[in-house]
């Protein structure tokens, strides 16, 4: 137990390590050395093979400690490398937690931000195996690294799809995005709006769609997908650069969250391009060969939290576009956490 | 190829993903999908165990930019991970970069980081298959994950050494702290000497001994193996704590490279205590039972680069100390990176 106002600097690396270690609790079978020597060590998935993916959330470009709290920050730098995983189709097994603390960091919240990435890593059965930590100069960076396992012919890729095949989401559109925007709003003085708490919940505490997308690699029923970590306008992009193709995107079939729409509609913002480029949802893009349409609408209804919208299809022409209304318009660009600085 | 001048903020986090992405290369055969995905995807290794470690550099914590250049960076970042695999005995396969890059990070620089890490992983067979980009408002931050494999019963552990087991060291002791003084006096004025060049080379350029751990572990030698990358008073507790023994170290036998000691010499500082407390050495230290003295012997002669020295024993009384002299000292305190703020 840590003296209350305790601090990492005052804990030290060693006794941080060993808080994690403990919190982390009794590791599976196949976890041959957990954490605590120079490296993790596992039984590699068996007749299937491993996917693997880095992703860092760091304060000041991915998050911000006035609209997060630590709990936040470790649950989402575990679901956005789980929604990876998920895109491919694979089970997550095992992660790693890579921390780089100020060293006035709260062991509270530290605590705090190892129970976030605990939970949603009990919630899918991921180990935490090992990491590291080190101090800071500057901001808290929380860099994950996520292992898991897909069969061979059961991995979902960006490349593959075709033209025709109809592109379909999970659950819906511009939450985060939005939700970001709320907080954002009230910070500067904006009234708080119960009807957008949700939002401010899904940008906070996104669920990473783990299930969906496993189930949707086992049937094979999809051609390509991609998780919306940059928003649906950049997941389309990544489609149909991998696969060689076009989309048109049905701006009337957009599966818009109802209080993102109210919030974009309050901002006197086009609901449409607004969902479209903004980030931060997770939900996954999929292609979807018509031919498959029943077979993937199936691994769909075993997901009941997260619906299955059509929104698009892919095109032979090379184009990007939203259709509304019987016109066509350019699609907007994605959101880049590391844009130009213009 | 980008303009002279150019920085990061300037590629765009795809651009600068696909400029590693164009420097990695081909991948081997086992990589089934590399860089561009939402994850990576290998072949598992095959009859044997995967080992997985995760270390970072942070600027201003591990590296000074004015004492590395950014290709050493690169270098040691992927260095310290493969010195973590080579302590338990594991064969390197694959690596992830993440990299959180300052906006106004150069693009050369960015290229000389990456042609540092893909140098080193070229040496090692390691293939580069994956990573994140992104932007930093502080500190360059470059987190490595590393896999390899080891098999089940060649593995090497910080556990498993027992009283009267010799402990003998790769290489020399107290280069990469020394290498650090070195700069820093430099930095402060002190005049440029020729002789503590190698110290610098060193501190900045870390050869991890990955074909000794492997060797090691495969003869079944060792019975307690962990990297000084924070020194050999900190290795020699690690073993000592994971084992439930303790250590003595021999004074008068320390590999203490003669440039460091000369380095020590004229700063006025105990070499042996100097050289037992300084880390960024990534070298191993292993405990050898001593009737597989001349078996661990034979993986050393192997190694010709990496002379191994035996430095103390292992011991039933759980004190950790240095014997000079006829008289016991007690062990200094290791490096921590992250030490109490005091």
């Amino acid at each position: 137990v840590a003296a209350a106002g305790a601090t990492v600097a005052d804990l030290g690396e060693r006794a941080v390590i060993e808080r994690i270690r403990a919190a982390a609790g009794a590791a599976p079978d196949w976890v041959v050395i957990g954490i605590g020597d120079d490296a993790a060590v596992v039984e590699p998935p068996r007749n299937a093979l491993e996917v693997v993916t880095t992703d860092a959330l760091v304060e000041g470009v991915h998050f911000d400690r006035r609209f997060s709290s630590a709990a936040d920050v470790g649950h989402k730098a575990l679901a956005v490398n789980l929604s990876d995983l998920a895109a491919m189709g694979a089970a997550p097994r095992a992660a790693l937690l890579s921390l780089a603390l100020p060293g006035g960091f709260a062991v509270a919240d530290l605590d705090a931000l190892v129970s976030g990435f605990l939970a949603l890593a009990a919630a899918h059965r991921v180990s935490l195996i090992g990491g590291n930590v080190t101090s800071s100069p500057g901001p808290l960076v929380v860099d994950v690294t996520a292992m898991g396992a897909v069969g061979r012919r059961k991995m979902l890729r960006r490349g593959g799809a075709k033209p025709g095949d109809e592109l379909f989401v999970s659950g819906s559109i511009g939450r985060g995005g939005a939700g970001l925007g709320v907080l954002r709003a009230e910070a500067a003085g904006a009234p708080h709006t119960p009807a957008f708490e949700s939002l401010v919940h899904w940008y906070r505490r996104p669920a990473p769609r783990v299930r969906l997308g496993v189930l949707v690699g086992r049937n094979r029923a999809a051609s390509a997908c991609v998780d919306l970590s940059d928003g649906l306008a950049d997941a389309a992009r990544q489609i149909a650069a991998a696969s060689g193709t076009g989309i048109a995107i049905d701006a009337g079939a957009l599966a818009i969250d109802p209080a993102a729409k109210a919030w974009y509609e309050q901002r006197q913002l086009d609901p449409v391009r607004a969902a479209l480029g903004a980030g931060d949802d997770y939900e996954l893009l999929f292609a979807v060969p018509r031919r498959m349409r029943s077979r993937f609408a199936a691994a769909g209804r075993l997901v009941q939290d997260a619906p299955l919208t059509r929104v698009g299809v892919v095109t032979a022409e090379p184009a990007m576009v939203v259709r509304r209304e019987g016109r066509s318009e350019p699609l907007p660009a994605g959101f880049e956490h590391f844009g130009p600085a213009s």
